[in-house]
């Protein structure tokens, strides 16, 4: 038998209790053992639930126990979970978690632990839900150099996008729908702010690399700012607004950013829709592979918490090699990476089309049906060039990256 | 170092080769020491080649040296595969193999001599070329019960079906087009009849279930019947026909077939065109996941490959637990699955209306501008009663499965 904690009884954490019991013949099978939840943490009781006699509030009973071998984070943040795992993993433990901010800001001091440890520190569940990502990158595509690594990685967020589309509806209607629904969250800044995503992406990137990459170095643009007219301007472009977590190889630099962006239907990630998410990977040999899935959700995600803990529990004694360096990857400045832009001007075409040419030469209008407005896409371009270019406007109504 | 060597030089036994050479520096990082190809097995001599020196035409030196820890088997076919993957294996070398008809037949006794022996029997590359599918289904999706594993498995086919749809021509002009750029083969038989895709979908079966499919109990049904009519039928009704290699549990029974069908855009897969593969896996929490990239091809296929011998060399001394018993799974019988039918009849509608609502009851007819024949879909109804019905009419052109 292995015993496994569980810290934080919220939805996931729940959801991991959940998962064990539904498929705990299977589970066990998978697993070569019978996995026992011993310890649930939490500061609530519980009264009446059969989780009740499980719970405990001092943390010094499980990371003290020695019959306790895998501990399950779901608390979230990093205070004290940072502390809680760093202890855990010190004390021999292996640790899976679903916590994305502890992964990106302390993954490769906490693998480095698990290294010298000879345990696990595993987080499947920290990007993309319950779709297979950290493993497929750490063991499947180890004969590739990564070039790029692109994903619709904020459920939340794909899915306000996708209401925008579908519905006609602005920003701020649909985001209330979507709080209503649970689908975004009452203080949804980390979602529309593209603040998860970026987690998620440095994450990914530290791991293509091997290095870490510091999730405030990433530039990061969230959908706030998309308005209803951006999308009916996408859909006379057979277009579609996604937002993007996004890095990218150029030479022997990366550079990675999280912005919303334009794209049709001859992308692979044009299909992924409401809270659904994609992360689509490109390696210098085996070309473009996809991934996709719910990338959130109580079940989906304590099913990637679980595969965690099964493979815990199969390496018990032997550590599964991550490179995470804590050497830092210093990213490229965005300033040189280069795309067209799709941009919206106050005033008619007659009264913007003659700058509009001296400042950024032949671009295509976008047509919509709006008055008072004139619409384009630029030659493909810098950023630094089109970000000074774009200062001269300023009537500047909106600007998007275009992908096509 | 780690030793390995290569048995068969062809398309990918070469790529293998390319590949640890093109990405040398990254690849031994991630195995944590350096990957040596010392011999390759060929019977022919690649005079002038570079390979040259590490060619060898007798397999008792490669598998009498102890220096060698690891076999890359990429010959294809079971013999005499078989006998030099099991010898490897029962000397304590791990193996990585593309050879998805050894997998399909000894997986389960191939996995049973490298747990014994404590090292590994890894084939990745034997499903979808490039795209980790065998190591999710292994590693990452062990918390869930699959209920239902869909896949394009065949690029060859895949790209036929595409070709007949956006080009308007028929099986034959496409098949001569496709054997004439390399994506089908001269005897292009495994591909259209389904054979491949049918090892395929018994190899992921066998996996899900821990048990031994065997492929020949799979009800397997090609593409050579389908013509440029019924692709302009499916356009008709804004659909696409591919061929599918599918197994799904229904209560505690599991089928599998291989067959074209017809689906429309709401379908994960419809968006996989041309060479690519796409496979979509159900587990009973974790939903739909679905993975996408190129199926076959030198180079993913020979990453794919490495990605195992990566994994290999990680894991020497170690055996990665992969459920696969030989204990056959009986598969029901395909008679009871259910789903709808799109079916051609000779004859105008008045000729043939009255007796199809006899006999089907009501159905929905699809017209595509074609005179003297009459097209319509079935009801949902079980294989079984659907083969009887259909059998009264001798004027069937012909019948497709339909899943929307």
């Amino acid at each position: 038998m292995i015993n496994i904690s569980v810290l934080g009884y919220g939805t996931v954490g729940s959801g991991v209790v959940e998962v064990l019991n539904t498929n705990q013949d299977s589970i066990n099978k998978k697993a070569g053992n019978e996995i026992n939840v011993k310890y649930v943490l939490d500061l609530r009781d519980f009264e009446g639930d059969p989780i009740q006699k499980k719970v405990v509030h001092d943390y010094s009973v499980i990371v003290n126990d020695p019959d306790v071998q895998i501990i399950v984070e779901t608390m979230g943040g990093t205070n004290p979970a940072y502390q809680f795992v760093k202890e855990a993993l010190e004390k021999g433990k292996s640790v899976c978690t679903s916590n994305k901010e502890l992964v990106a800001k302390h993954g490769a001091e906490l693998l480095q632990i698990a290294r010298e440890k000879k345990v696990n520190f595993l987080f499947e569940a920290s990007v993309g839900g319950g779709i297979p990502i950290i493993r497929p990158l750490n063991q499947s595509l180890t004969a590739d150099e990564i070039e790029e690594i692109t994903g619709i990685l904020n459920g939340t967020t794909n899915y306000i996008l996708t209401k925008m589309s579908t519905e006609g509806s602005d920003f701020e209607t649909v985001l209330k729908d979507a709080q209503a629904k649970g689908y975004a969250e009452r203080n949804p800044e980390a979602d529309v702010e593209g603040y998860d995503a970026c987690r998620k992406i440095a994450i990914l990137t530290s791991l293509a690399y091997g290095m870490q990459v510091d999730y405030e170095d990433i530039y990061t643009e969230g959908i706030t700012k998309i308005t209803d007219k951006d999308i009916k301007y996408a859909k006379a472009l057979n277009a579609s607004i996604k937002i993007f977590g996004t890095s990218k190889k150029s030479g022997d630099k990366v550079y990675a950013m999280v912005a919303p962006m334009m794209i049709n239907d001859k992308h692979p990630l044009y299909s992924v829709n409401d809270v659904f998410n994609g992360i689509f990977v490109k390696g210098n040999l085996l070309g473009d592979v996809m991934f996709y899935g719910k990338g959130a959700g109580k079940l989906p995600t304590a099913s990637a918490v679980v595969a965690d803990v099964v493979d815990a529990a199969k390496h018990l004694g032997t550590n599964i090699m991550t490179i995470w360096s804590s050497k830092k990857l210093e990213l490229a400045s965005i300033d040189e990476a280069s795309q067209k832009f799709f941009v919206r001007l106050e005033g008619s075409k007659e009264q913007n089309e003659a700058k509009v040419k001296e400042v950024f030469g032949t671009v295509t209008e976008v047509k919509a049906g709006f008055q008072d407005e004139y619409a384009f896409i630029t030659p493909e371009m810098k950023e630094k060039a089109f970000g000074e270019a774009v200062n001269k406007f300023e009537n500047m109504i909106s600007r998007i990256r275009v992908a096509f």
